[in-house]
């Protein structure tokens, strides 16, 4: 789904509103609240970077002292309040408690985002003063998700949303996700912000666990820079208000809930991808025959950050030559006789042989808009898959003037 | 030295000779040998990229049946010969034979190098033709030499060349390398082709101990683009024609010799930085405090890995969150509240906290050829420099196009 979600697609019990607080030069939409009517089972996956941003720590320490039972979302778009030392600490903590205080819910039953420009002091006074009548306005629609959706971008050209439903009991359980993030792509563990909400019913441990083993085919399966944010943030938050029975681990209902999971998580980060900083193109990697699905993952992601790969994607050029090179350095044995490239469905090279192929329609098919690689080492039967997007001069342009 | 040399800087006993046999499409010289008078010791790095163009293996085994006593160089650029299976390899060796038969020396004394685009048959037809001539016009001149150092360019913009000199025993022993490379370049072991002469006599494991521990100083500590080269060669002939004593281990000749073979290839190694596809500045990146030199490396490597910190540098952008940001992904242990950074001389953090400074006039300072970037994680006493150049639309609008 990429048009703004349908009033039908909303979980249950869950309330959402936007405003422009000042943060972002330009006066648009920059802080936001999510917030469930009753207490919600929630899980997270928080960046591995060592350098962490001050909201990164207080909504760890958060759900630790809650035991991932928590009750809402504060965001800022604008300012990553990261390297900002101990006055960033206390920045996120102040937004939290006056957040908290507005909702009328404990400050440990809250999450604090943020995600912009890294080693610049958050200007607290500018949310402190937003956030009254942000939470008032607080509506369970449509059109205050789609707010939310757009107040998180920072160099995003668009919002990115994505929902899905079940059946389970005689009930819809109902799933919507949104998420940010064009530039410092890499995820380790999620990838900058995005927050899903759900009105099924299952325990905190349980999320986290399918949370985290969704990850790692979604947010941890792309890449557009090959640099992690120092504010990765994945949120999920179930409240249950399906009605719906609560979900127990290997049940059906269990993998549905996982299915549909995967579903949005794996639609928002391709749709990352795609919005990628200057991107022109998605390009789904799949390498197949490796030992592990680790190992195949790790080719995968080499050839999803080279950028001689991803520059020649920008041009059509079918240089299957420089994704064969990526994949030798991945750090994963292989023997090179056995491996067959194809590129758009193109077969360029057989066991380790070059083969013989019109270079002008394979340019041709490489200039679509999702263009899919197949990588075969032939040395076992697991596989994986990694999304990229090609780098283009326009990426540079971005990112040669961000901060001044 | 970055013009080309002069007559005295070479090593006495060595030839040269540049062709242009027709590999390159523009008609530029394109093949080229260097021999020695007599035998040489000879020592070298190679890629360790698992997939490995077929002139490597055949250096690899040559170097290996002659016992580090080697005689010639025969060198192509405008096709790799790599990803060319079979076929590749008789063509490598075609080459390397018809070129030992000219030279009147064995195959096995012979290493052959290519450098070009990757998964294209080799047209050695075209150098099996050239090579009598070639062999003829050799000269012990600083002119063959100069057309030597442009016949092994590919996307380079200018040759690189570098000599030294010290004395031992009353004369003067010299050092001259040349080296290539602009594109695919993050060397591990070495970098894409580099070839050093010399006529300081030493034997072959000493030179090979040297070049290894040099090569990690200096090529092994650059980075154009994190793409590591199917062709990389660093080669090193020493024949003992200036009459000087054999250099022993541990003495101070040794440190004479090892201190003018780490000048030759650093010299080299910032040029190949300086040239790197579509870069404006080389970017000089020193860790310290950190526990291993290793670690420090890793550390260094990263941020001169990043895009976004290449990006910010092609703009004279003071984004030194990104450089820490980087820092914190390098898998390194270090703690972020201790930690400095110092841009161009202008510190912008101390032990984890943002300082003030002139945003206008740091990012004057970082339009400069040369830029320092230093951070300290004050961990330990171990440090290492990298060297990168910065990222910009240039580079992309050379690597979209390519092979097309």
């Amino acid at each position: 789904m990429t048009q703004p979600p349908s009033e039908a697609a909303l979980p249950k019990g869950f309330r959402f509103a936007a405003t422009a607080c000042g943060l972002k030069k330009t006066g648009a939409l920059d802080l936001a609240i999510i917030s469930s009517d009753i207490p919600a089972s929630a899980a997270a996956v928080f960046t591995q970077n060592l350098v962490v941003a001050a909201p990164v720590t207080l909504c760890k320490k958060n759900l630790h002292i809650s035991r991932g039972r928590m009750r809402a979302v504060v965001v800022n778009a604008g300012n990553a309040n990261c390297a900002t030392g101990q006055q960033g600490q206390i920045a996120a903590q102040r937004a939290g408690e006056e957040a908290a205080r507005r909702l009328g819910i404990s400050p440990e039953e809250l999450f604090v985002c943020s995600t912009g420009v890294i080693g610049v002091q958050l200007p607290v006074e500018k949310i402190l003063r937003a956030l009254p009548s942000l939470a008032r306005n607080r509506r369970p629609s449509a059109r205050s998700f789609a707010e939310l959706s757009l107040a998180i971008c920072t160099t995003d050209t668009r919002s990115k949303t994505a929902s899905a439903s079940f059946r389970m009991g005689g009930k819809r359980v109902h799933l919507i996700g949104c998420a940010k993030g064009a530039g410092m792509i890499h995820p380790n563990m999620a990838t900058t912000l995005a927050f899903v909400v759900t009105d099924a019913a299952l325990a905190p441990g349980l999320l986290q666990k399918t949370l985290r083993d969704v990850a790692s085919r979604t947010f941890n399966a792309i890449s557009v820079d090959g640099d992690t944010s120092t504010n990765d943030t994945l949120l999920v938050l179930a409240n249950g208000a399906s009605g719906a029975p609560q979900i127990k681990n290997g049940s059906k209902a269990f993998r549905d809930f996982s299915g549909a999971l995967e579903e949005v998580c794996g639609a928002l980060a391709r749709q990352i991808v795609a919005d990628g900083e200057g991107a022109q193109r998605v390009v789904e990697i799949e390498v197949r025959g490796a030992k592990t699905e680790a190992a195949a993952k790790r080719i995968a992601e080499t050839i999803a950050t080279s950028p001689l790969v991803k520059t020649a994607f920008a041009g059509g050029d079918p240089n299957w030559g420089r994704i064969f090179a990526a994949a030798g350095r991945a750090g994963v044995k292989f023997n090179p006789a056995l491996v067959d490239i194809t590129m758009a469905g193109i077969k360029v090279l057989h066991r380790g042989q070059p083969l013989d192929f019109n270079e002008r329609a394979a340019s041709k098919k490489l200039l679509a808009d999702h263009v899919q690689i197949l990588l075969d080492v032939h040395t076992g039967p697991a596989k994986a898959k990694y999304w990229t997007c090609d780098f283009t001069a326009e990426y540079v342009r971005i990112n040669a003037s961000y901060r001044t």
